[in-house]
């Protein structure tokens, strides 16, 4: 079995599972004032300190949820919300600026405000490898700087991995006092991902990306930002976020996010060079195999390695390799099985009839070389079957 | 120690715990196309069954979230939202009906809707025992008939017990074809909840307070609603929720729901049993306290014990009774620490300075006779010593 779908979720660190485990057994909801509910609130706060400690930031600034689409949506419809009513005292602002790339859960929260919350969506434009510029940024929001309620741009891409400029992109919104927004849930781990030095208003992370548990994240959030809750309710988190705190799950959460950041250049070093043999190894095989995102090792993930196989359905193409043990992914598991080329490969250019035939290889901390020699002895003639398919 | 705060969150189940700790360290996002993909589906659609079958319900009705918290606000919301915009096929509906007895997460969703969404929102009147009568509710709904988007009115109470009419009050809606939204967070396992008998169009569950994990919860919807989404993404559940599944939280909550379901009428004798000698105990110790909720067994949760005691800060008597290992609540843990008195006990007219006086015993699945005897012993000298207090 090759598991090379980790950009959709990857095993759970021994260590993140060990401290879920501990705490199972263990009552208390954190909220409560007995010393259940202490105790429950020192796990979460620990925690908390924690997690801030892994990604640069102050335990203030950490607005746990239940994962990253939570995150993404408090994120772009709070920050909306909070500056469209004026409540930072400013004028109010109806503008959002998105790159097209975004992940489904920004991608569809943005469309939302749109149609149903009076925003105005603009998207910026990208490069070939689903950059966005800081120029165009700048552009964008020169237009009209007052009407800007926020920008929203992806750390890393979870299809081709293409890193975007982050701190770049901060230093425009920053000139003109916008709050950016970046989901990182696939960059924390794999490039260097520190909330203060971003200049990020917002930063989305999630658990199980890093090999914590599932149905745990948070929102990254500077302490002069108050977005508006999507979830209303107890007020649990700094009154932007209501649940009760899943203590398990934050402690395991924390773990893995510790690891993450310890092991962050292990995982570039081995884990790139790994992909690194993967990419070549298709290539051999496929020699019109295109390579997706940013070719350049520095502006890209280092675990994920996608391409477009011309000619090929990439759902055919991921059955075959799943019947021979293979597992990967034609872009995001979230929207597996829907039949429409990827957002993300048109909004680089891609012909749509080429972007139907994609792949993505992620790897991650159980990946081995074997791993790679058995995508370089399935890939060939699987490519081959399909594109027969495709001809019939 | 006695432990008396099951309504803030119960100890997990050892077959809750066994199935989490099971699949935690099985990989496969449930939206993956390959194996191990495929196989967290099954695992997830297995538990949706589950559950169904332990709610009375059908499983393409149980739409997962990440708790209670997310399943009200999706309700109260969505259905807001839904039907403001006539996406029923009806007249834009803006008018809101809920309990003022309502927990926060509904209660601050329904606020904000009033306050940000243009919702017109209206407080139906309880009795004192907080129960909402059938007639008023048929009174307020018939005013106007054409506006009502939707109303919400909590199956058990958190602070007080009581039960509300459900499946009348579902009657009167469907007169009038207006959804009602129950939250049956405390309800489920203790009383017979069967969303097909209710009438409901939607129903909330969590899995922290039915002896599964936090983290994790439901939203029962009737297949004829389509409520707009609080958490825009991948689409995972029916498109009107988004996120990764938590497969081990699933798996869990399925074990927890079963259970509960099994083990009702035992619990709902033994437990019911314990509580009574519990208000016996109070009562012997405290003469002049006052149960709240519902007095009659049949109208009430039977694992809640809800004392107002004149002259007393209820924070004060919580940690006087902590010192003695006894941890209970005032009300809410949600709303612990917050000096105010309970809107449920002003909903039902209890003298705001009196309604400072209160304490919450709610046992559950681990409660013994030796927590009650520790209240029996400890409860008389605490409310001495905190009216003492109160008069310094």
């Amino acid at each position: 079995m090759a598991y090379l779908d980790h950009a959709a979720t990857t095993p759970m660190l021994p260590e993140a599972i060990s401290a879920m485990t501990a705490k199972l057994a263990v009552t208390g909801n954190a909220s409560s004032l007995h010393a259940a509910g202490r105790r429950a609130r020192r796990t979460v706060e620990e925690a908390r300190e924690t997690l801030a400690e892994s990604l640069g930031a102050r335990p203030s600034e950490v607005v746990l949820t239940s994962g990253g689409t939570e995150a993404d949506n408090l994120a772009v419809k709070g920050l909306y919300w909070a500056r469209r009513a004026g409540k930072d005292g400013g004028p109010p602002r109806a503008r959002v600026l998105a790159s097209p790339v975004e992940h489904h859960a920004v991608l569809d929260a943005v469309d939302w405000l749109g149609e149903h919350e009076g925003a105005t969506v603009e998207y910026l434009p990208v490069d070939a490898h689903g950059r966005v510029h800081p120029e165009a940024l700048r552009e964008a929001i020169a237009r009209n700087p007052d009407d800007v309620a926020l920008a929203t741009v992806m750390w890393a891409n979870n299809e081709i991995g293409t890193l975007q400029p982050v701190r770049e992109l901060a230093d425009v919104c920053a000139e003109f006092d916008v709050p950016l927004h970046a989901d990182a849930v696939q960059a924390f781990g794999q490039v260097p991902v520190d909330f203060a030095a971003s200049g990020l208003a917002a930063m989305t992370v999630s658990g199980h990306k890093i090999g914590g548990p599932y149905g745990i994240g948070a929102l990254l959030l500077g302490r002069a930002y108050s977005p508006v809750p999507v979830l209303h309710g107890g007020g649990q988190e700094r009154h932007v976020r209501s649940g009760t705190l899943d203590v398990p799950a934050v402690a395991a959460f924390a773990v893995a996010g510790q690891l993450a950041a310890e092991r962050r250049e292990w995982f570039a070093r081995e884990i790139g060079a790994l992909r690194e043999e993967l990419v070549a190894a298709v290539r051999a095989a496929v020699p019109d195999a295109l390579l997706g995102g940013d070719p350049d090792p520095a502006g890209r993930l280092p675990a994920n390695a996608h391409f477009t196989f011309p000619g090929c359905e990439g759902d055919s193409l991921l059955l075959l390799l799943d019947a021979q043990g293979i597992e990967c992914s034609t872009g995001s598991a979230c929207t597996a099985g829907v039949a429409q080329p990827s957002h993300v490969l048109l909004a680089t250019g891609t012909d749509p009839d080429l972007a139907r035939g994609t792949l993505r290889f992620s790897l991650g901390h159980t990946s081995t070389r074997a791993d790679v020699e058995a995508v370089a002895e399935a890939i060939g003639p699987a490519v081959e079957r399909a594109r027969t398919a495709g001809l019939s």
